[in-house]
């Protein structure tokens, strides 16, 4: 069974800040960072062309020196995380990448089509979660 | 709903290997890192102290420039990624971390007790997956 792409989910994190950067919690890159991608996906469904993309705030993604940080998943798929996002020039790069995880069958894109932010900040991916066992499933 | 311990999945990645380490693939670090673990299990559960661990090899994790590299998950728990492993030097190390991550409620062990290689080595971690939504359980 594949995921629909409703159910992608991308975790932001929402503490990430460089070193020496702002404390406040809604200074930080990260959470410029989640309401730039919200107000650019609420964008895309005003113009008639949504993404299938939930975002979801989390506090630490435990990549901590690279900051900003999201990290895609679903149903069945690769989970990929990426760093080294810049909440004012990347926005629109993390999206297009984002879309093509998304209509992609289990999560990898091929390099070549994936955006360059991508290919440079991927920090790490994770297999498809595993199917429950049998005893599991009793 | 909290996982059981036997849903434990240990990835290890296989093609891990320092740069200008061996091409031939048993000869990676990672794989003798999955053959030392997979020893190490063995004799835990020959001695009657069996580790809740299932070893899944994966190529690549995508955390090449911090090799060897494993990431621990089971539903209803963070996922973590953990890398500059040695398997020369830390299986043992990895196997008591897992079994803390085994032994946790959520994959979340409290820092001081977690192994050395474990904070130093920490990649990435991904919340624990989203259940199902309504419409794709239908």
């Amino acid at each position: 069974m594949s995921a629909s792409p409703a159910e992608i989910v991308l975790h932001v994190c929402t503490t990430c800040r460089p070193a020496g950067g702002p404390d406040a919690k809604e200074d930080r890159p990260g959470s410029i960072l989640l309401r730039a991608l919200d107000d650019a996906l609420a964008a895309r469904a005003a113009a008639g062309a949504p993404l299938p993309v939930r975002l979801a705030p989390v506090e630490c993604l435990s990549v901590c020196k690279r900051p900003c940080t999201v990290a895609a998943t679903a149903p069945d798929r690769w989970t990929y995380v990426w760093g080294d996002l810049d909440p004012a020039t990347h926005v629109e790069e993390i999206l297009e990448g984002v879309a093509k995880y998304a209509a992609s069958a289990d999560g990898i894109v091929p390099w070549r089509e994936r955006p360059q932010i991508f290919k440079k900040g991927v920090v790490a991916r994770i297999p498809p979660f595993p199917l429950p066992t049998a005893d599991a499933a009793e």
